[in-house]
């Protein structure tokens, strides 16, 4: 194993991950924010942003996986879909994996994100060149204001909502979800995780309590990410999340319809949870 | 945030945790392995064993409360419990809540690592005085050997299936097991991670199917194991251990018979996971 580390700075974690380097592949500045790509042994390319681990190859399918299918399968029929952040492509090749789709419009404020997943991450940028793919860098709060009525899903995959990504967990921008989202729109977005994060998850759930008449929790376990044990919330209009309506034909590695149904944490945990009896 | 960090040397992750370190404790070598104890801001007190992390203050009841309360609560009037490992007397502290249980033995190679737990930890070491409580300081593979149809539930709670804790998943330590535990009895151990340890998971579910009616296997999520998505693994003669068969009254801080029976994953998960259709 190599004797090179990359020692991840995570302002909002207790702990620090160390991966081995093998290579480092790839260092830049944004206008927003610091680019890395470095090849880990068993982890193959891993992408930083500001410091913090977003993804590595061997792993990112069950992030991706679970912040796409959920929404996409809990919704009869999700023809235009919205992705906020995801600029590395992992969200949107998931999303075009359900032949309902007709339209997925990503918007990511950071062109050198998707300029990096090109170059370094082909495995999940695959689906930029999809014929049903709208490709947008700007501001994903200035652009929800912006339109009305108009999405059947939207998810929010940002980095954690602090920095350059706090404005997507307000009150306010949930409005401006619940607008663009048609009468029986989903949304769903990460809201950091259980263990280490728990008031923020909270204070999140709290919000999209005022905006959606359906609010709800699930959950994926991810190594990359400290914390593991990760929160996705969901906003919805009209449906109940927690079943599958319909099922997903193209092949995935974790997700599947029983796994659908168990990434939701039984209600009276959840209920728990919000509360602050469990409280650790 | 301390400048300190202990780096965590696992041979069977990929990754490396590194806790801040406000105040090393204590550093010692016992006959058997490398002890430390130091406390991180965050986490409280950790008890590492040959570079490894045992547990935290923090998180430690995950571990503890599902690796005692499934097999308990699955079996219906569990008298007589035997615990290898677990010197640091937190599986035994959870036992000892299930007021059926009428004697609890716990078999731990290493009397230094009950010492430690007794001066460094006393809210696991809480149960080492319990008149029920029996604590040998032996090799847990003898022990077995030389019990037979004496246990209702048994649970090894070992470091890390290599060194010194590597014979505790072979097919004959199993045997040994399925002759210690009465005609109803119920075996669980801690089995590594899905992530990071497939195989391992994979091969012990092979050899206690060679000795078990009944195999199967259940999760927590553990913040301190790198893998993180930790498996339990079980062996039963006669009960289905998915339903808990009986209510556990004392205070619990994650487990609940939602959380028991959400603990297994779903059937068509487990089987892929076995057969190595699940193979990221």
């Amino acid at each position: 194993m190599s004797d090179v580390y990359f020692i991840e700075r995570d302002p909002y974690a207790p702990i620090r991950h160390c991966y081995p380097v093998s290579k480092v592949l790839y260092e830049a500045k944004s206008e927003y924010q610091d680019i890395l790509v470095f090849e880990s042994p068993k982890f193959g390319k891993v992408l930083v942003l500001d410091g913090v681990a977003q993804f590595d190859e061997k792993f990112e399918f069950i992030y991706h996986e679970f912040m796409a299918h959920v929404p996409l399968c809990a919704h009869p029929n999700p023809e235009t879909v919205l992705i906020i952040g995801g600029g590395d492509g992992g969200v949107l090749r998931e999303v075009l994996k359900h032949p309902e789709v007709k339209r997925a419009v990503l918007v990511d404020i950071d062109k050198e994100v998707i300029e990096t997943s090109k170059k370094f991450f082909p495995t999940l940028a695959v689906a930029f060149e999809d014929e049903r793919t709208e490709i947008l860098c700007e501001d994903g709060f200035a652009y929800m204001q912006r339109h009305k009525n108009e999405f059947d899903v939207i998810i929010v995959d940002s980095t954690d909502p602090v920095g350059i990504a706090s404005s997507l967990t307000t009150e306010q921008f949930f409005k401006y979800v619940y607008e663009a989202l048609k009468d029986d729109g989903i949304y769903v977005g990460q809201t950091e995780s259980i263990y280490y994060h728990l008031e923020i998850v909270r204070k999140i759930q709290h919000e999209l309590k005022k905006v959606f008449p359906v609010v709800d929790l699930y959950t994926a376990v991810i190594p990359g990410y400290a914390g593991y044990w990760w929160t996705i919330s969901v906003g919805s209009k009209k449906y109940q999340v927690r079943e599958p309506l319909r099922e997903l034909k193209a092949p995935t590695k974790l997700y599947s319809a029983d796994m659908h149904k168990h990434a939701f944490l039984p209600q009276s945990f959840y209920k728990k949870l919000l509360s602050g009896e469990y409280n650790p």
